[in-house]
């Protein structure tokens, strides 16, 4: 597929900041492709960014309006569909994180083949993948994992892609999910494919490359969270990463979603996570530990910081508050 | 759902006996299900049952024709739509495990809601899962894991539940393949689940029970397949087993499908199989080793077995030359 930018973001009637989250990840991560907003009369989220009429964004050059926006009822409302229908008929693609496909209104889908303009359904794969063959292949693989869901993988990993570009290496961050795709114009939900193809769709989208490129593969979940380790084992599989960097957020009470469960201890869930990636990739090794300090005061944090990479000797940072430079100084 | 029996099993134009696996499969454990066989002229398979016409089969009190064959080029023929659609219009109910829907059959869908009967095609799960909640639930389950695929762990849980069965137990095989779900009756294809729901899918299938019943789970794939371990640890965390049994079948000279990889030795197989088991059950446990020893002369199975189940202090048994009994006498 590939989403084609600059993108108009549409926040439709976003009922407050939060609903437009995965819009404001798509605009800080790539402030150069977000050339505007349209926001509803109705609209309670803002991201600082030009408000914009279709027209005016056809006029900037806007090649994809992103529907990057929790809607009221998960419904694409009447309201959205006049707006949608026009940027399809001014030559515009149009691209949702929904669960409610775009493809499956008929006014849009109409309008997408009378316009002969392409609708990216980014939490649906379309494309079919092959079964994994966890061959070797060239080039240089980093992944994210978690001690659990949503602590900081996505962002961690878009911090060392743009770290690594700074100094001129060749790096791509590999998107796993719908901000993520969004962000690279690309990528595969890997929550939403069929079992039997976990690693292989991740082996389609972190192909054979450079032997000096490295990707930077977004991870998912967590080998300890009950729910979702089937898809975090595939994606390590598949990935076949030569290094990994454990995220972690340390005021987490409970696996998320899971009151019963517990966090695992870094070192343990760190070991787990090594024996999966070296089945595929036998030099595996990790390379950081990037922590969402966010929750502790600044001292607190410096100390949690030192201790962690003293305990396990590597580089420990928060990405948000120190970047990700001593991860990348760790590569080889 | 859950297929209604008696069966017909559909031969159709099967090319050898070998396309007739699945049928085959299910006449072994279900004998009493399976009344007739209806084969086409151009049929080169033989389950040793009755020939049948549909007519035949209905008054014999068939509720349900099993198309339990890989067929030539994986389309649904001519041919078999035309029987096909006499058992629907007889009153029976139809199902498959063909890649190919019977559903995507206009002939049949038409002629499913004319007659009011049922398509399943087990191949494609049609419910929708909650994620899995991780929760403690009353009743024992056992799952067979493996060293790679299609190493017995379908014909291991078989002749566990028709074991325990003998004993007076209550004990009921759980299917998680195509043809495990012919033999249930009902059950799931685990590895077309989407991803984010394997866990949650064999949560439905193995829900509270009787604190002395036992669930037997068809275990797939292996968290040492680079492909499938997805699969495999999503069914072992929604499983949440009491009881494990290893399944290994010694003359594989390299993991099923991918040439570069070796087997792993069975007690680092098992040590990652506790691992992953503990996290949503701490009390798992190894109850036995289930060793397909047809590869081996009969001297060389004896040592075999003698020499795996001192190793690792376990009852070792083929289960097709010695049963399982020594298994279930290692249960609680």
């Amino acid at each position: 597929m590939a989403i084609q930018h600059p993108y108009l973001m549409f926040l439709g009637d976003a009922p407050d900041q939060l609903a437009a989250k995965t819009a404001a990840g798509v605009a800080h991560w790539r402030p150069d492709w977000c050339v505007g907003q349209l926001r509803l009369p109705d609209c309670h989220a803002d991201l600082g960014l030009k408000d914009m009429t279709i027209a005016e964004a056809k006029a900037a050059g806007v090649k994809s309006v992103i529907v990057g926006v929790a809607n009221r009822g998960g419904k694409i409302s009447e309201a959205w569909i006049t707006v949608l229908t026009e940027a399809l008929a001014s030559g515009m693609d149009l691209a949702s994180g929904l669960h409610k496909k775009l493809v499956d209104v008929p006014a849009l889908r109409e309008a997408a083949k009378v316009h002969g303009r392409q609708l990216f359904d980014v939490r649906h794969p379309t494309r079919d993948f092959d079964v994994a063959n966890g061959k070797t292949r060239p080039g240089k693989r980093l992944l994210t994992v978690g001690t659990d869901c949503s602590v900081g993988k996505m962002y961690t990993s878009l911090a060392l892609e743009a770290e690594m570009r700074k100094r001129g290496m060749k790096a791509d961050f590999r998107a796993t999910g719908q901000t993520g795709i969004f962000i690279a114009g690309d990528g595969v939900s890997i929550d939403a494919v069929i079992a039997d193809f976990i690693s292989g769709a991740v082996e389609w989208l972190t192909p054979a490359n450079d032997a000096d490129h490295w990707d930077l593969v977004e991870g998912q979940g967590s080998l300890f969270h009950a729910s979702f380790a089937g898809v975090t084992i595939g994606l390590i599989h598949g990935a076949q990463p030569d290094a990994l960097v454990l995220c972690h957020e340390p005021t987490r009470k409970h696996m998320r979603g899971l009151p019963d469960y517990q966090l695992p201890p870094l070192g343990l869930c760190m070991e787990r996570n090594l024996e999966a990636a070296r089945l595929t990739n036998p030099k595996a090794r990790f390379v950081g530990i990037a922590i969402n300090t966010s929750g502790l005061k600044p001292d607190a944090a410096e100390t949690y910081l030192e201790t962690v990479s003293k305990e396990y000797d590597l580089p420990a940072v928060d990405p948000v508050r120190h970047g990700v430079g001593a991860i990348v100084d760790n590569l080889d």
